[in-house]
């Protein structure tokens, strides 16, 4: 890789364990190398625009990592946004983008609001289904606030995201009904039930509980990331791991994203915009709590409260994570 | 109203009494009334466009209803796509808007994709909390298709929306559990929970099957259709019932809506991406169902089968609506 992109891509998988996120930072690393080894990937994309209006464009990542090419692609739409008021970018022909929330959140130092989708290959079952047909499919919305941090939802559509299910597996636990089911369609909580042919559940798991709202928001994100772009969708979308052989016959390029950027003053003035957001939150955090220890959480004040005392602790690194780059380092003939 | 308005207006409920959705038809025209009658709505509403970039739009709809200005919203948000690829439009002091699926819809034809939402009062609590702080606040994502109808999801970010509790009252049924909490925030089976000082679960219900994202989603709607509009947001938006008074000091002007239009052609030719979603509509239908006599459904299918029957058979209305709608027609001397 060029040095900027390397340290582009390595700012976003350490801005995920800061976050807490361990599973997208640097535990990812030996999954980009073997990538790159099997020529799964593109180390030195030629990225570039295919087609555009004053708020859109269409990137062809040329089989970069997401990593690289998701923030350029963030970039345009802060660009455009800054000159007809928003900005959409979609994304085909990528792979694996990192954490949602580092490409949205870099609309907020500009007062903008920040968007991120991807796709992913399929582990989801749609309701009434029992093939894994979506991914965990994530979307983030960043909005900026005056004095207090800022708000930052990002989450898979999924009910649990697969990180979830190997803590379990690791501390050998049963999982929450809902999270999965079995090869056959019928609830689960084996925490290794994908492993026997089972998927994930879609947000709010069973058609009672509302499951089927779930699938839609996860069909929405494949819809705006590869059916717009031009990736691949659904069952089609390739997997990241480089154990798994890609799928044949495929209807797009690679997997696709799709992030996008608006100007809170193209819709109101952003002081007056900030002082709401921080009322909102001043009166979501004071919400009568059910139990007095444990009050509303804004989305994203999680992440921020980690980051702060990791950057001040440093970043807990698992075992088998730091043997995996040692051996990374010792491959590449540098230091760790 | 004027005759026009009017027309718009009656075309919005009944489109809502076709595609099946009920709680959202002519069943809540005495309840507009009853807002007009209290001067909690305007009738003849001065709506104007108060701030606007080349893809943006804020309008401040006078206090009318939503059924009328956010029509009118979304023709705005269509010519600014026609322009710049995207358009955008927040509305603030508005009031009920029907079904988000209507406005959503309004892009389909121009071969864009229609979003649509819109804030309501408070009825779901946050996680943790057992306070109503959100609205259901629904999301509509639409998306055009080649030879098969569009792809039309449209949601409320609840676990369950208040129609399918009332549904359950009068059959004396208990619901689901993950619909609603009790008041002190304990789970619950009781349809009545609501009237007891319960709350709706936000989609995915507990913490444990991940409540906290419904949560986020219903707050994102929330901050889009008012935050960024400057309309009222969280606790403070004004009941659509007239029997409940209006909340004082507010931290701004009536309801909020949201929504948007954007151009296929924008990001790729139109008949490749008609193609791309009819193949996707025809993969996920043919996913393997868990039972074979209950296929996958493509959101938007249920609605349009309905509307099919209903265009045929007509709309079966409930008696107490017949008889609303006869003392209606009596009050303003006409025929029903």
């Amino acid at each position: 890789m060029t040095e900027s992109d390397a340290t582009l891509a390595a700012d976003v998988l350490i801005t995920a364990d800061l976050r807490g996120i361990d599973s997208h930072g640097v535990a990812r690393l030996s999954g980009y190398v073997r990538l790159h080894e099997m020529n799964r990937a593109n180390m030195k994309p030629n990225w570039k625009i295919i087609h555009e209006t004053p708020s859109t464009a269409t990137v062809d990542a040329d089989n970069g990592l997401g990593l690289v090419v998701a923030p350029n692609a963030m970039k345009i739409a802060i660009e455009k946004a800054k000159n007809v008021g928003t900005g959409w970018v979609a994304i085909q022909n990528s792979n694996h983008f990192g954490i949602a929330a580092y490409h949205a959140m870099m609309a907020l130092e500009h007062d903008m609001i920040g968007i991120a989708m991807t796709n992913a290959s399929p582990l989801v079952a749609p309701t009434f289904s029992k093939e894994r047909m979506l991914g965990t499919n994530p979307m983030c919305y960043a909005f900026p606030a005056g004095k207090h941090l800022p708000f930052v939802a990002d989450m898979a559509t999924s009910s649990a995201a697969n990180g979830k299910l190997e803590i379990a597996q690791r501390t050998g636990k049963s999982i929450p009904k809902g999270w999965v089911q079995n090869k056959d369609g019928n609830d689960s909580v084996d925490a290794n039930e994908l492993k026997k042919g089972g998927a994930l559940l879609p947000l709010g798991s069973s058609h009672d509980a509302a499951g089927h709202k779930g699938y839609a928001l996860g069909a929405v994100v494949d819809i705006f990331t590869a059916v717009l772009s031009g990736a691949n969708y659904g069952p089609w979308v390739p997997p990241f791991v480089s154990f798994l052989d890609p799928v044949q016959n495929l209807p797009g390029k690679g997997i696709g994203h799709f992030v996008g950027a608006m100007c809170v003053d193209a819709f109101r003035p952003v002081d007056e915009f900030k002082k709401n957001m921080d009322n909102w939150i001043e009166r979501f955090k004071n919400a009568t709590p059910i139990n007095e220890n444990q009050k509303v959480i804004i989305p994203g004040e999680p992440e921020f409260t980690e980051q702060e005392k990791r950057l001040k602790n440093g970043i807990p690194l698992n075992e088998k994570v730091v043997l995996d780059l040692q051996s990374l380092a010792k491959k590449f003939n540098t230091e760790f």
